[in-house]
């Protein structure tokens, strides 16, 4: 059950999809070069693959317990955080000045796909502390950053999201904790929250709860909604930890999977209200979350990626060790290694294809962000900003959904050993479902898609990308040969369905919602197929560049033959999914209430 | 957690699809018209809604454990079997002459849904005594019918499959589990068997195990594989139970899903050697486990019919009650219960859709099956043989695969709750997964499909079956209307699809297999999907003229845009599939090994 990170693949994407050399000339980055990915992503790999690693099973086997409001994660996971966190691995992309490394995302995405590869449980702790820290940058007072932000980037203490209640989900209108505005300027906050991902645990000294409450007497709905924060400990004035606060762990959930990761319920205010400190102004939480939402979206869809890149790695493994039955074409005349089976090969080239896609889009998407925030060009920071908020929803809906597709190949590949718990393959697939849940499910994302993302716009952003995907069809025919002409055929074909879709998104959306909505999450399948296809395209043309310079040919016929299978089998979708979208809505809603 | 059986869906198929009449017609079965099916039906869900469906959320709590060689079942079982037993049902579709009823599996497959709806974990053991008592009626000597078979039928003993060895899954030919010839007729069995279904359990007095071994000396390969059967308890003359015969559980597995059903490793020979008895002839044991195996095919895929309809109903319930946000047109000004968003109604009516294609399908394979054993004319028995027999690995492959898309579906709709394993959507996921990998994966349901039922025919069974489809789609066009018209054209589009793929296997089945079988999954669906989509639209033409005739007006139109449903978001994947099969097979087995 070991892991190997990919690094071929990530410093492929790195330099010749995401351009680093580009990433390096914005203001902040002059460091951050290839060889710096290249250093850091080797550094990651040893952690990752030596510390983690080896700790995702007993996770499984011996989840995160809870007894008397206390909750006790597994062993050796207390260790690998204190290791983490002196790696400075949690500041990996926080500001300098808070002690984080100031990295672009463009390589910290990699090495957060790397940890969450090699224990996904585990790498939900430093996921959310990254969302507090970007709420409290962005949002924070400076006296809050001042005696919350270095011990969050250092990994000392770390950062939860509390959204959910129990009539409060998707739905952050209905959210009811309360909180009573004190004479000193701080908070008592009441009330319940639930699905809290390390809500409590041991692995750090203090926690650091952010907090949607209503003030009181504030507006109804999502204007009404402030954030906070609210720690375990307070925090005396020379930063040492004062006296515990009234917020309190009641239970942490069995699930089906990331068993390790506490999911916890936290009672708010029972003793007199929890102490709370506002974050911003008041009933701008809802804004403020969005930005830890933002963060956390992308890094769940990175989720996504990396446990699609473990399942393959260990589907790989089962099917080069395991002996059965004769290859049909007779070239062994015994039994074979399975992986010599036409139909396990499709697996595992499904599971590749899907992974590296992903992989791609999520590095582009990165490097997007990176321009959006340092570029020095206005423009330019808006185009990157709409190109990465359009990517957000498909990273995090496509490559969650993919995660799940692969992780249940996986199994597939295993046969009947899949089933069997102690084989390993079952975890990933348990884990992988809560991926297309939280941080907004599927219907979520697509919903945001649809709304915010292409009908806002009338499309812009959308027709935009189509234009870039054309560009590449060009390039693609320009180079020429069969796989390359493939390619930019499916592409052509998936580029048209998807321009259809959009048409009838933003035609749609006011007049009726009902049509649009009914397809909106085929439409986010068909945005993120696209657009994982596009970049496997490009991908396709820079690894012939690369095979002409005579680099490492074997690496780059697979990325080529890869892309050519991504082009076969998965954006050969793309026109039934336009079908859907445009023809279908009609009977998606048409049965009747009483007939359900 | 609760069931209902959907009799109306399951009689409308029985009386509308399957046409109960003729069957009633043929010899043997004048009784078993409408009425009686509706009766046993009746009689069926309340037996299974009231004593089998409550049981099944405590066996995943509290699943089958092992100690000390013996298998103790989840509290409630062993009186449910006792009831099971009591009631005649595992005798249904059994001769009269040893204690069954008898009756058409046109009547019985129904039956056999509702009991895995209501508890999959619990049907498995009748599952595999009917298996059992198949093997035993088609090849046992007389004697061993006179020992058996009334107590197999009776549910007095269990049957079981023991086909796995370690080395020798999918691999049959590598099984060397070894029988060694006794001077009385009888054998020595020696061997190590795992993934025994109810291979020890305490639910009934004796294990009937149909033991796949070599005779000693007996041809490698397939072709010296003998069956026998080796009972738990030997069999004194007068029908009483003699002594421990020498096969053991050693241990059971822990399993992701059906967790109250004991998979055993059974140890057989370790103290002398198992007592077994021949079945039929040596060496011909392959093709008597297969009489099982077919059997036992067609009844994973109803199991995967019957957990989509339990999910389907959980799923509908929680959308029913859970409130969360407003409708998208406005139509509720406040949070409303979920299941007005479309993207819910999106997941619902796949749910429904699948199972509701998929049921169809196997109620007419069932009827095929009633009329190719018990017609008076041979070619109508050879012709209705050859489209049961080809529908089979659809019935297993498609509704299996099917049943785990609408199992994620059911989580997905429950949300975050969907994730805690205690509100029971979960377990139908981890349930679902082992329908696809047991009786054969669905790969190599997919090999015999393109083996043994297209290609070796030229596709005659197959293009035969397209044929029927075409008339399906004039008589839609003839019937007119909005929802007949669309599914006549999706119809059309997956029929040509799938004539397109069966050019392609009967060309190159012999001349280029790996190309052909690196599409033969995707051949599955394909053929799944339309054969499923195929009933669907007669399932509308049936609805629209029972609505002509006044006849329940509420279910027929529901069918009528369900089958719509299917056509516009289901059929429609079909033309992806024919690309990936006709023109994507090169980019399957391109990758070099060494890639991997």
């Amino acid at each position: 059950m070991s892991y190997t990170a990919p690094l071929k693949d990530m410093l492929f994407n790195i330099r010749h999809l995401a351009d680093i050399d580009a990433v390096a000339r914005l203001p902040g980055f002059e460091d951050a070069g290839f060889d710096t990915a290249q250093a850091v992503l080797e550094e990651a790999a040893k952690f990752n693959e030596g510390v983690l690693a080896p700790l995702n099973w007993e996770g499984d086997r011996n989840p995160s317990s809870f007894k008397d409001g206390e909750v006790t994660t597994t062993p050796g996971f207390k260790q690998a955080f204190r290791q983490f966190a002196e790696g400075g691995w949690q500041g990996l992309q926080h500001p300098v000045e808070f002690g984080g490394q100031g990295l672009p995302k463009t390589i910290g995405a990699a090495c957060i796909e790397m940890c969450n590869s090699a224990n996904m449980s585990f790498a939900l702790c430093p996921l959310l502390s990254d969302g507090a820290i970007e709420a409290l940058l962005t949002a924070g007072s400076d006296e809050l950053k001042a005696v919350y932000l270095e011990k969050l980037v250092s990994g000392q203490w770390t950062g939860t999201m509390n959204l959910t209640e129990p009539q409060a989900g998707s739905d952050l209108a209905m959210v009811r904790s309360r909180a009573e505005p004190q004479a000193d300027g701080r908070y008592k906050v009441f009330g319940t929250k639930i699905f809290i991902t390390y809500g409590e645990h041991d692995m750090a000294e203090n926690i650091v709860h952010l907090v949607l409450a209503r003030v009181v007497g504030a507006p109804e709905g999502v204007k009404g909604i402030s954030l906070f924060v609210v720690p375990k400990f307070l925090v005396n004035s020379d930063g040492s930890l004062g006296a515990r606060n009234d917020v309190h762990c009641v239970s942490i959930e069995h699930k089906l999977g990331i068993k390790a990761s506490p999911t916890a319920v936290l009672q708010y205010g029972d003793q007199g209200g929890a102490t709370g400190f506002l974050v911003g102004q008041e009933n701008r939480g809802l804004e403020y979350m969005f930005i830890m939402m933002n963060a956390a979206r992308y890094a769940v869809g990175v989720q996504g990626i990396a446990l699609a890149e473990r399942a393959y790695q260990k589907a790989v493994q089962f099917a080069k060790d395991r002996v059965q039955s004769r290859p049909v074409d007779g070239s062994i005349a015994a039994s074979a290694p399975i992986i010599h089976h036409p139909d396990v090969r499709r697996m595992l080239m499904t599971m590749r294809a899907y992974s590296e896609g992903c992989r791609a889009m999520a590095t582009v998407a990165a490097a997007a962000y990176d321009a959006s925030h340092h570029h020095t060009d206005a423009e330019v920071r808006r185009q990157n900003q709409a190109f990465y908020e359009f990517l957000v929803p498909l990273i995090k809906g496509y490559s969650t959904e993919m995660s799940l597709e692969v992780a249940s190949l996986g199994v597939q590949v295993h046969g009947g050993m899949g089933f069997i718990e102690e084989t390993g393959a079952a975890q990933y697939l348990r884990d992988a479902k809560i991926l297309a849940i939280y941080e907004g499910t599927t219907a979520i994302q697509a919903n945001d898609l649809v709304g915010r993302k292409t009908a806002r716009d009338g499309g812009q952003t959308a027709r935009a990308i189509a234009q870039q995907v054309a560009a590449a069809e060009a390039d693609l025919r320009a180079q020429g040969g069969d796989h390359a002409l493939a390619v930019a055929q499916r592409l052509q074909a998936a580029r048209e369905a998807f321009l259809d879709a959009v048409d009838f998104v933003v035609a749609g959306s006011r007049t009726c919602p009902n049509a649009v909505y009914a397809g909106s999450v085929p439409y986010l399948m068909l945005a993120g197929n696209l657009v994982a296809g596009w970049q496997m395209g490009r991908a396709l043309l820079a690894a012939e560049s690369c095979l002409a310079k005579g680099e490492d040919a074997a690496f780059m016929q697979a990325k080529i033959v890869t892309a050519r299978f991504y082009a076969d089998h998965l954006l050969s979708k793309a026109p039934g999914l336009r079908n859907s979208i445009v023809e279908g809505a009609d009977s998606v809603t048409a049965l009747a209430l009483e007939a359900f």
